[in-house]
């Protein structure tokens, strides 16, 4: 392969990342496809996950496709679902050439769409970038293999990990930019997920704002009791933007009824240990179709989801501001023993944001 | 000033911060000599602050000197010290022009040194890299002007801010290039400094290691009461390299002579709420003629530090590994109650430092 189809490639990836947070249960794919030296369809996953990336590009495309190389983040569709397999439209419009990312591990798919291009004729070539695209299609790859959505941990503190006075003053550690980065990231992900605690303590709305991003992703609450107040603002917006509260099975049925009332989805789910256990979250969530979770805290949900191995990707912003051992922890206690217990992230970025410092990791897998 | 002046300029300053650490009490300067376009000297203060660095540069020079320009990053000295100073030895050199980056606020020069190359007909010129100089000698400038060191404080913890489990486990939080690192901050300053905590938990050596650097820092202790391990690393090796305790005024006798008769200097200080008072800790230390302290912790030392505003600098090494709130906190309890209290720092700096993050911060003056 040569430089430019690794130009095209990257172009698609980037075409790609429009669709994180919006295209779930479906991949976020991203399409080029190029007649001679010329671009003529460029496609993404559309919202709610259709029309595809291949869908949109070819369309574009028109009459310029036959005989073109079509540059796919994943691998096309083999199965007829809701529309006709991505695989089937790339022979029939006569692309020549099909350069693929990453192949597609849903077992509905899982080597078909290339074992019938290649059947057909077409050129097929696979893995270029397939890192790149991996790290996009995370959350996709997650549910198809772990049947959990990625789960990405905010942790947004002093430089001595503290997240409020012991006072509970916490406006404002980090600064606008960091906060504006942060709503950035809530729009790329499916779902906003905090704890019970969080809900009580700052009464967020969760939504994305300030970045002219229609699109709001649902808002996840963890709740044992659902001892949550019913005049918060998530409870005031439930009717219209989606609210998921996650109970126990021993909620009082008429807190169940009261929050279903005012339109919130409720989702009931096994406990361990006193606690909502953080794996049986995930897994209704992803049964749901959820693909990327962004987790806002509190220090106890990051603590059990950290312990449970859960979190795949970390987005800290630290404050140049000391605050002390009085102050808040931005983890709760984690049980450990030795350090070779604690679970370790490897550094994928760091640069400034304005006056603060962002920092991103991926879970190092042993 | 041209581009030329400022390049020149900038060695000089590279050239100084060789000295950085090895010339206390006197300031860590650079000098260039320049003929036409070519430079003819090159020095920097010498281990124990002299000779100066304009007398290397003019020894160098030579014959070339007559005429030429000299870049010095603080006023040449107008007192005599030890030796001559270096506003004459330029003159009488036959120097034409001399640029400054920083006047010297020393109450012997603070313009003595300008006036005299003014009036003896060289040509003057002051404040290019103004701010690159202040950063180099803040240590001296912080001494002649506040009566203490500057004080650097190394924060190296998990991405929650611990330092250990809590059990104690600390081996390895970051990694070997971030101790590297801390090895290379050691040895551009004159001290190390710790708590009597610290001392106790760790029995660390502080000194410059795998460096190929021979010069040592000294070796700062704080313990009010002397509680500390005369078979320890520090104890043992005080006869070699310097060791420094300060202590309390009711620390017992016998132990300020077991301490004297091993070897280490006994620095005897206030207390101020059961503690020893860190101000008055450095005002001791630079009082002795210490420029530049790098304060490795324990926490309440840091803490002590950071709340009576003593931190000029902070160096954080951050591990991509979380421990969890039963950790040992980076730093102690601060007694604050409002976020606006807390001490703010500036980011100067940061970037990846083997799988770390290193981050530097410059104090905010209010």
């Amino acid at each position: 392969m040569t430089q430019s189809d690794t130009r095209y490639m990257r172009l698609a990836l980037s075409l790609g990342r429009r669709g994180l947070g919006r295209s779930a249960p479906n991949p976020a794919v991203g399409c080029v496809i190029v007649q001679g030296a010329r671009i003529v369809g460029r496609g993404w996953t559309q919202p709610g996950g259709r029309p595809h990336a291949e869908t949109i590009a070819l369309a574009q495309a028109g009459a310029a496709v036959r005989g073109a190389t079509a540059y796919v983040t994943l691998e096309p569709c083999a199965h007829h679902g809701q529309t006709p397999p991505c695989a089937a439209a790339l022979i029939e419009a006569g692309i020549a050439r099909v350069v693929v990312a990453l192949g597609d591990p849903d077992p509905r798919v899982d080597g078909g769409g290339l074992a019938m291009l290649h059947a057909a004729g077409v050129k097929v070539e696979t893995g270029l970038c397939a890192d790149e695209a991996r790290a996009d299609l995370a959350g996709f790859l997650c549910r198809v293999t772990l049947g959990r959505p990625m789960v990405t941990l905010k942790l947004a503190s002093s430089f001595d990990g503290r997240i409020a006075t012991a006072s509970g003053d916490s406006q404002w550690i980090t600064g606008a930019e960091a906060r504006r980065h942060v709503h950035a990231m809530r729009a790329t992900h499916d779902a906003v997920m905090i704890g019970a605690g969080t809900a009580r303590a700052d009464d967020p709305l969760l939504t994305v704002r300030g970045l002219g991003v229609d699109h709001q992703p649902i808002r996840v609450v963890l709740s044992r009791h659902l001892d949550l107040p019913l005049d918060s603002q998530l409870a005031r917006t439930a009717r219209d933007l989606p609210v998921w509260i996650c109970h126990g099975r021993r909620a009082a049925p008429e807190l169940v009824s009261a929050w279903s009332g005012i339109g919130a989805e409720m989702v009931e789910v096994d406990e361990t240990q006193g606690a909502l256990d953080p794996g049986a979250v995930l897994q209704a969530l992803g049964a749901r179709g959820l693909t990327r979770v962004y987790c806002e805290g509190g220090g106890s949900l990051a603590a059990s989801l950290l312990s449970a191995g859960l979190v795949d990707e970390l987005v800290g912003y630290t404050a140049g501001v000391a605050i002390g051992a009085e102050g808040r922890p931005s983890l709760a206690a984690m049980g450990l023993g030795r350090l070779t217990e604690a679970p370790r992230f490897d550094l994928t970025e760091t640069r400034v944001i304005g006056s603060d410092i962002l920092h991103r990791w991926r879970q190092r897998h042993r």
